[in-house]
């Protein structure tokens, strides 16, 4: 998920999630959603939290611990990664909570790693062939962006990639995510 | 949404949803997909939420105002709600916020509202028929609980009623919520 808003410095309250946070509240609903099923936790996933094109945050799912559904307490897992990235040399990993890294790559750097890591990268836009009938890559790394639009550039660096839409509806971005998930569940069982 | 936790007295911190407030955050994630889309809200939709077996807050999306997509000001809207209905009467109405009622029913008395309103009551249920391929009444009332399973006391109330699942996974209610949505709007797109 390509994040525009979030404060870089992770200087925020957490009872304002959608304000002084810069509608960090979106990607704490992408991350439940990407995650957590009931009761439960979905291990094959990570997520990729890219903020400002500067730093990335990523959740791995088979590592990931203290991660609730509600909004608050992931507000503050993002926002101790957002701390532990500060003075993050260019390209350098940090870790933070368990299961968290913070990475000071940008959208372009992401998915240099995204590929060599062998994953394909699939865009969610509601301009892009139907999610039910797409032929779906092995592993497949799905793009989105927050409440803003991709900027011209992250649509150049995201020119070329297949697209898929989730529906007739412009959703959410977590809503997207559930939809994604759902679609491969009912592949997987057939 | 049947919900089992949260105090019927509306006392609680907005900082403390999953505690104080008895898991409320499970509603306020219920009110983002029952209504919210990017930038736009499904005015089609009520939202029904049953508190203690005893407090029905009803949101309505035609006349819905101050629905956010972030948890905490939601949970804001249900706290003022169950504030709202204090020593109301049995059987009797009060308004909330602008589009928010609330009512001293069980889900008895709303599952008889829905059918006089010309509802179909359907159950979401994991072991029910798979939600894509089932025929849905033209005015559906879905029925989910919260985080926890339903009582063998309104295991009862739904006895008989049809049941859908939505996928191989349990998942949590308002990822069944947008699959619901999703599903509806796609037959409507045909």
């Amino acid at each position: 998920m390509v994040s525009h808003t979030v404060p870089l410095e992770g200087e925020f309250s957490l009872s304002d999630l959608p304000g002084g946070a810069g509608r960090l509240d979106v990607a704490c609903r992408a991350a439940n959603d990407a995650f957590l099923v009931s009761h439960g936790i979905r291990k094959e996933v990570a997520l990729h939290l890219v903020v400002g094109d500067q730093i990335t945050i990523s959740l791995w799912g088979l590592r990931l611990r203290r991660l609730n559904p509600d909004e608050r307490s992931t507000g503050a897992l993002f926002r101790e990664a957002l701390r532990a990235g500060r003075d993050l040399p260019v390209g350098e990993e940090r870790p933070s909570t368990p299961g968290i890294t913070v990475r000071r790559i940008g959208l372009a750097g992401l998915l240099d790693d995204l590929r060599t890591a062998g994953s394909a990268p699939v865009v969610l836009d509601e301009g892009g062939d139907p999610l039910r009938t797409e032929p779906i890559p092995e592993q497949p790394a799905f793009i989105l962006s927050d409440h803003q639009n991709f900027t011209p550039a992250e649509h150049t660096l995201l020119a070329g990639l297949p697209r898929v839409s989730v529906g007739p509806r412009v959703l959410q971005g977590h809503q997207c995510i559930t939809l994604v998930h759902n679609e491969l569940d009912l592949r997987e069982a057939g």
